[in-house]
């Protein structure tokens, strides 16, 4: 009896845009920042044995993402070889990316995901959200989805409530 | 435009039955041990927004589970009114209890994981097992799987690779 | 053969007045802030039983204070009923406070250290630090010291390098 | 005005034995082991800048030391060219090979430390007692000294409370 390697349509694509997930205490100038990305060591701790093809698309904060930044989350997910994509990505703009990501209507199941308290802090939520994107990922139907909260939500069916810092579905009213 | 609450068919089971995931430092024995469950800890730790119920079902190493044990578990995945359900266990027999579930046949979807290394130890892969065991729960047909190392197991294709710490899928060997 | 109590000498306050140390990460807000003092926590894990007074006396970044906030550390140091002080402070204007402590002259010793990186974050030096600052306040004669990188400076020959983010002693010119 | 740098009678030697300080949990094995020493990494996490060595003298549970390993402690003592020694320990043996090093008299401050709860696991007192340490072994006059509970014992009038894991002087009855 032989091992079996895992399957190839399992392998996934982890784009990552920044966020509160990857931000780093920079301590000379005492404030949360951007250096590099933390996913090749959450990756490793996670003992995740799946091809994962790690991406840095960009290392922003989402409020300052503008359309071109957006665009580029795009690109980067039409261009990938896999059919399982996790996007890393902040969460105050999250729904509004993941929209221009849904409108594609591309052929592969994109999940984004990111924090609400960055990897490097205590009590962060960062390596559970990444699990549960990752899942996500590999076992849902085509379609690009939001993953927080221990939920899934689909792009067009999401926003963030700031004041509580969590995910929700708006509800339609139905007359 | 009102607030949907979470989809009551997400509901989910967590059944904490002990292993390395759990486990505790004792300062005064000098050993990892049981004391409490972390889930609760963690499911707040993780912001989940679904009703999540904890069931302590027993707290033991797997090593020490006999068929009484694991008996126990199938029990408690009978009995529990919720689709979805999440087993913490340990990984040394993770794949026998999964396998003593997995016959019975229940119609839940019901995903055993656990760690390598305790929720309580630096580079805990904890927080993502039990992101990735919680989505494989909420998406996946019922049946009974093992999801650890960022990948999903059907309960009868899964063992333990005890000398890289890893689970893989048997091969059959095809004539 | 009884337990001696520790020595009542060895009584020591802790002045809390925030800086990096003590900041929390607020999920709302997404960012680093004050809100509780994680002295008490920082002293359970420390398993520190000698009698320690904490007293919070502000919280606030040290870039921030004015000569009344340091004059307000001054009357907590006058007013303390214990010869052993130990003073948590940002460390961008601590050797500014140290200096107003010790032209005061009390006959006490007095400790200020702080954090380059916070309790609450990957990596900090905050229980190090905690930890060099009581025994410093336990073991030296009575003046006003900066406790910071494994080093004790006096308060009249210390200044903070913030290129390299390190405490270092000013060389007098000797001609 | 030039920087001065740290006075060169602050150099200090680190000697490593082991015990709970610098135990590393084997994922494979299961269990808490050693394997290296986490000191060159937490002398960089605490931001020191004074000139320190670091020795590996021996990596054990300080419940299998026999003579010839406390003696080795002693050995390494004496021959270190440093004034200022910190000695990391296992607790259960700390009090006795404080004992035999004390008996010495060597001209130098000894200060032997160690931890209740193992630097990788959550809610250690690993650095703070280390910081402590380090301050005693710069500031107290030539002896040999155990640093834990935020206190300084001398050699002679220490032991280790095992039911409340916590270290203590044993009072002489005068009559």
């Amino acid at each position: 009896m032989n091992i079996e390697p895992p399957d190839p349509s399992l392998a996934t694509r982890i784009i990552v845009t920044g966020g509160t997930f990857d931000k780093h205490y920079d301590a000379i100038k005492g404030e949360l920042t951007f250096k590099n990305s933390h996913l090749p060591a959450i990756l490793e701790q996670s003992r995740v044995t799946i091809p994962i093809a790690i991406e840095i698309n960009q290392l922003i904060d989402s409020l300052h993402m503008l359309d071109e930044h957006r665009d580029r989350v795009l690109t980067s997910c039409r261009n990938a070889p896999e059919k399982c994509i996790v996007v890393i990505h902040g969460t105050d703009t999250m729904a509004q990316t993941a929209q221009v990501v849904g409108q594609a209507g591309l052929d592969k199941t994109i999940v984004f995901t990111g924090a609400m308290i960055p990897y490097s802090v205590q009590g962060s939520d960062a390596l559970f959200n990444l699990g549960f994107a990752l899942a996500t990922a590999q076992s849902m139907a085509p379609n690009t989805y939001v993953a927080m909260n221990g939920r899934v939500f689909t792009w067009d069916q999401v926003r963030k409530n700031k004041t509580d810092g969590v995910f929700e579905a708006p509800q339609l009213n139905v007359t």
